[in-house]
């Protein structure tokens, strides 16, 4: 047993080039590859088929400009000819577009660098003040983050609302002004009479000057229809002629970038802007979206851009996505002004690898988003929330019943949206349907308004609906849903009591309910399609109009039957014993549960609009519940579904892998397959080497000690072998095709005539990950998450046998559920 | 390259056999063997030493019972000979006390009996009823944890706040009612009378008659001293009686547990019972400690005592683990009234693993405590929450500053005391001090109750003082803290303006410096004693008094200077623009944040206190600038610093390791030691094998090809090997001490004459983890941590090289900490 000199590889090795791995294959224009089906690299192949993602070919704006946000300094710098060994050529260390990461080497990497400020920190003064400058850089960024993300959200509020107005007219004092706004200084005193005041004038009013007739209606109904449309049609065409990564609520795919994937531009400047500006129009278009799962997105983008200013964070995949993370959990702050929400959110459902630091830090960035969000104050008044609410009355233990009734509704219409809009989406992608994106959005678009219009509910946005539904009624409140008999000398103090509906409320019972159906199937169709569309108000709209029916309806049914034995222990005659509002909100929880899957950061954003502890257990009843059904008929939540629909190499830290299979049964090369392509430690050429690296594409090749013995000794990567083999023969004298390259640290013993040799111990990874060719599929998915590896060997008493990439993992991961019928029902 | 046929170890070796690994060598008594001081199994050695923790060795009561809540099935089973190749030996797959469990091992178990139930269940209905209640027993038992943890915490409150009133008087009703109790039907009206109530009499006033006068005085005096002696008296001599573990917080204690680590006991009946007992004589005594630490540790016992009912998590250590995690949650939930804060805590600061199923749970169990609590109403004020604040004004930004100092004065209180709680424990370890534990405690509580009965401060409970510093004085307040000069005609609506301090006021400041002086000191030499304490409670009082004294004299300056530049903006004369009870609630975040080191979950934890977002900022503020500067001082919290002063096994996750040492640095054999025990696959004998156990007190072996080449096949356990040739002798035929030992799949061809061999391949694990001697250590710690290995096996070019274990990697870490003077500054 032979002891080895203690020799480090040092920051070449561990540090940035031994990172500089990448999956097609370096240069592949001056190497021209066999490729074959089964090798290492293929990327688009199998069940992982990204090359017909949903998405257009991202628009090369940014990378023909030179400019990529991934790509630090550029990969043309690969023909310059630097003596690498002593300063890493620029591209080393960053990754082709569509790869994956390698987060142990990310880490490594970030450690070196922390142990050189550290070190250097002693020396002098201003390396102290650099030391401490980089430690604060972190939260540095997280404040403009946060306000940036914070600021973006106030402008986005404040011109959807606007434009979402200018659909049925115009602010006489002034275009700028959005309806509430021109309202505002009105003399009316009253609520209903505010909303109509003079200066305010519908399309109609301004157009023949008068407001009643057939006429009228149709002009109004004629002028929202082409608003609609106009939105629509600038948004759809904005987002294909400049940003095609702007659509969807990019949720899917930030959650496969931060579990180390590579999707250059998808977080870039053109996506930040189109993205924003897009969704401000596709939501002020009325189509059945919302903003929230897009505003993460936008906070995502400003978090990548604003990484640019600390090198720390932009020369670093790992750490970037460290950012990233706080970044999700400010956009969701900022979406509905929760900001522990966010944070458990960002843990919860988006992120792959959040440190206990990241915790504190997003809860820092959503923090700061909200309150820049709440100096902005869009809504007028001075709440951080989307939706505040308010409840007077608690509620009782046998509510729980129809909460968990909602629960069971939430789960059911989540997965038949899941099924749906999948089935849906893979027919856009495989029909002729996906070649007509812009024809697509505006007869969706039309069909939406053209429904929308004549019911008050769904004539106005989204939001607003959900805020009318939640609202509890008081005593000021002139809504339809609040028109109820009033019987003043019931009333007992401030607490309304329990009262019969007036027409108003069953006029809005049945308007609800039709706009029940219409949000349910035009949601179907709308998510997916070519604008910036999120999930979260569409779902919700759906359980609070539920939630609210079925509140009204206990409602009613307690204060006709309040002598029922159910009733009759918590609802006498005039009480107030039940709230239709909390009912909504319920029902909201529920079915954006069912969608989503979420739980925890679910009911915490809920809890943050109401602010007590009293309306938990209601909701979590109803969002346990929700998750329950929705999982007993399919496992996915929404995004997981779009992530496989487009399949991106997501891999899925939730999900247990409990089948039997071993490493064997996994890795390359299989049974009958040629054996696996090494290189030797010291008895190879320059020549053989070549002929290897021209003969296949696989990113790297494992070096052995001999063919006979197999036995490992490291991990060599392609493009740091061509570039050392070019170097050499350039730069050293005597390296001819018939050197030999030597890995050890000594030169193997050959005779004197034979030419000078070359050593490439530098560039060799003296620590791969190995595992056993018994090791179970379950231990090794465990590592290969844990771990962030992009690739593992597979030995077999100590010798080499094949190589498990994340991407073999991944297929078989994706077979195993298809031979499992349990766990897939929708394919 | 030869590929071997598939084939599955079996759930014999990757269930419950093989996790059978202890480190303190198997069957000591038979086997004598010689202890070397570098082997791999001693546990109690170097810089990790907890042979000479701060507790006592554990009582054996329930080991010599024959209970034992670690060891399902007692370890007497041994020595039945039952053919454990069919059916489990009992005690197999249990860990001996101090040991470390195998998380992989424990997980894949798991899994095992997942797939079984889940393929059983498709057989018969009644199978799939057990699955689907297997299902959901996770969260029976999460509601019954919540019921558990909330019924004993109101029964805590309610008898500490009874026997707290105990000291000064007695209710005339009725001996069990509490002062306030007591006075709830009191005919007087205004609150300051209410507290005179004629039916609560002073001793003073049961045995002389009257309370005015010194003898009274004295007469109080000393019954309030006598009162505290006895109580404490009681707890010290029932911890050190029946449970020894009951003492001190139980935090690291927990954390080490949650890592992986096994103290028999110490979370078992008699903790809990002996805890809760102790922990309200504690509290009542009046020593400067707190009950929500200990009441984690309850909440843990009550959730470790339950998993009994269940076998999926008695079996289990890996899923007790998380039960634990939420058990943990629901103990902050109840102690604080903050479910989320409590999960956040058990995330933050207590848990090792947290998976995010764990995280709902967790949720769950919270909310399930703090509901229950709620339901019994120990506060009689239907309130959740332990310290219920309300503030009327919103706070300027040019307050951040006063805020800020706050934030550092609590990191440099936090660091001074961690280092002077720290010292003294080590005095207390290593001088004769450790020996009188009883009487410390007498001592401590007479000093402590002859300082505090004096000052109106001290003698009063302290979750009773930090309610009141919190406070903001309204109209109706008359507490010395609020006895301002009313001015009636400044007042305008229901604001109370700033005003000018009255000669209460004044009292009260000096009062509390007083108090303030006591808290620090005490608290030192109260934490660590052998009776239970927490440190929340009092970190939290030195932070509020600070708090509350600046903020009084911010207000003062305000009020007499409110027409200089800085208060000009913001504070007119008689605007109420300085809340004192806010800076006390911020002084407190910051304190406690000094100490424990907590920042979302202490901000979080905080806001559920008051449920506005408003006054997260200054919270967040205070905490942040706590933990920098606490951090800059010495990197460890009290939790940590006391894991490491009583040298437990616990591999921090949250430190980054970051030191250029690798792989070969640190395993064993060193440079100069004998090789590595190893096993042959199928060369040796028997008696070979049998005088290797016998030398060595190795948990575990490398098999290898052959001891020239050292190619690694796989690792046994020495455990499984003493029990296979025992049974082999006595029941198979043929075997003797010359008898070739194979763990080959095939025999090896041999001689006919022969003995008949004996295979062994069933209880071989087939995928012992390794890595090469060149990995940087920061990734072997980095390996260790993510997949809570218990060993790693080190290989350089394939051979076998040497062994790391978590013990090695503990020792490293500590090493090198000890070498960089900057990472640990109090020795």
């Amino acid at each position: 047993m032979s002891m080895m000199a203690s020799y480090w590889p040092g920051p070449q090795s561990f540090g940035s080039e031994a990172v500089a791995m990448n999956n097609k294959g370096f240069r592949r224009e001056s190497f021209q590859s066999s490729t074959s089906d089964e090798d290492l690299v293929e990327i688009a192949g199998g069940a992982l088929d990204f090359s017909t993602t949903d998405d257009d070919p991202p628009l090369d704006r940014e990378m023909l400009g030179g400019f990529s946000l991934y790509n630090g300094g550029g990969m043309n710098g690969t023909s310059k000819m630097m003596d690498f060994l002593e300063e890493p050529l620029p591209g080393v260390g960053t990754y082709e577009d569509f790869n994956t990461i390698d987060w142990v080497r990310e880490k490594s990497r970030d450690r070196d660098r922390h142990r050189e400020i550290a070190t250097k920190s002693k020396e002098s003064t201003w390396a102290l003040i650099q030391s401490v400058s980089d430690a604060f850089s972190g939260w540095l960024l997280m404040l403009l983050i946060g306000l940036l993300a914070g600021s973006l959200a106030g402008l986005i509020d404040i011109s959807a609302h606007w434009m979402t107005d200018l659909k049925e007219g115009l602010c006489l004092q002034g275009f700028w002004f959005n309806h509430e706004h021109c309202c505002w200084n009105s003399t009316e005193t009253t609520f209903e009479d505010r909303d109509k005041c003079p200066e305010w004038k519908s399309w109609s009013q301004l157009i023949i000057g008068h407001e009643e007739g057939a006429f009228a209606y149709v002009l109004n109904y004629f002028l929202y229809v082409l608003w609609a449309l106009v939105f629509s049609l600038l948004a759809v065409s904005l987002v294909r002629g400049f940003a095609p990564y702007a659509c969807g609520s990019g949720i899917p795919e930030i959650k496969t970038i931060l579990s180390g994937f590579i999707i250059r531009g998808y977080l870039g400047k053109w996506t930040l802007l189109i993205k924003t500006v897009t969704l401000v129009l596709a939501v002020s278009s009325g189509l059945s979206l919302g903003k929230e799962g897009p505003l993460v997105h936008v906070a995502c983008c400003c978090g990548n851009i604003l990484c640019h200013l600390f090198t720390k964070y932009r020369k670093n995949e790992a750490k970037r996505r460290e950012v990233l993370s706080a970044a999700a959990a400010a956009g969701v702050s900022v979406a509905f002004g929760a900001p522990i929400g966010g944070v458990l959110f960002s843990l919860e459902e988006v992120s792959y690898y959040f440190p206990l630091k990241t915790l504190w830090r997003s809860f820092f960035a959503a923090l700061v988003a909200a309150f820049t969000l709440r100096s902005i104050n869009p809504f007028g008044n001075s709440r951080l929330v989307l939706f505040y609410v308010e409840f007077h009355t608690p509620w009782h233990l046998l509510e729980l019943v129809p909460f968990i009734l909602l629960g069971i509704f939430g789960g059911l219409w989540g997965s038949f949206f899941i099924r749906s809009n999948i089935a849906w989406c893979r027919r856009r992608k495989t029909t002729k349907l996906g070649k007509y994106p812009v024809l697509e959005v505006l007869v969706v678009t039309a069909l939406t308004a053209v429904l929308a219009f004549p019911n008050e509910y769904t004539r106005m946005s989204t939001s607003e609906l959900i805020s009318e539904l939640f609202n509890d009624c008081g005593l000021l409140d002139f809504s339809k849903l609040c028109e109820y008999v009033n019987d003043f000398n019931s009333t007992k103090g401030d607490d309304l009591p329990d009262r019969a509906a007036g027409p108003g409320v069953y006029t809005a019972m049945w308007q609800l309910a039709l706009a029940l159906i219409l949000k349910i199937f035009i949601t179907i169709f709308t998510f997916g399609m070519k604008v910036p569309s999120g999930l979260f108000i569409p779902s919700m709209a759906v359980g609070a109009i539920v939630g609210r029916l079925l509140g009204v309806g206990m409602e009613q049914l307690a204060y006709y039957h309040h002598d029922w034995t159910i009733f009759s222990g918590w609802c006498s005659q005039g009480a107030d014993c039940i709230t239709p509002g909390l009912y909504a909100m319920v029902g909201a929880a529920a079915c954006l549960g069912g969608v989503t899957r979420m739980t925890v950061s679910l009911v915490v954003i809920m809890f943050e609009l109401t602010g007590g502890l009293e309306y938990i257990v209601p909701l979590m009843a109803a969002a346990m519940t929700s998750k329950w059904v929705a999982d007993a008929i399919g496992r996915e939540g929404i995004y997981d579904a779009h992530i496989r629909l487009n399949g991106y190499p997501f891999l899925e830290a939730k999900e247990e892998f409990s089948h039997k299979t071993l490493a064997m049964d996994v890795m390359r090369p299989r049974r009958n397959d040629l054996p696996l392509t090494v290189i030797t430690q010291d008895s190879m050429t320059v020549e053989d080497v070549e002929a290897i690296i021209n003969e296949t594409t696989y990113s790297g090749y494992p070096v052995v000690v001999s063919r006979e013995s197999q036995r490992l000794v490291g991990f060599v990567l392609r493009r740091d072998l061509i570039i050392s083999i070019e170097n050499a023969r350039k730069k050293q004298d005597g390296i001819v095709s018939t050197s030999i390259i030597y890995f050890t640290d000594h030169s193997p013993p050959l005779p004197p005539s034979s030419p000078s040799m070359l050593k490439l111990r530098s560039i060799l990874d003296l620590s791969p990950f190995t595992v056993t060719d018994q090791t179970p599929m379950e231990i090794v998915v465990d590592i290969f998450r844990k771990l962030g590896l992009r690739q593992c060997l597979v030995t077999h008493n100590g010798k080499l046998l094949g190589i498990i990439t994340k991407k073999d993992v991944l297929k078989h991961i994706a077979q195993m559920a298809n031979q499992d019928p349990d766990s897939i029902l929708f394919n």
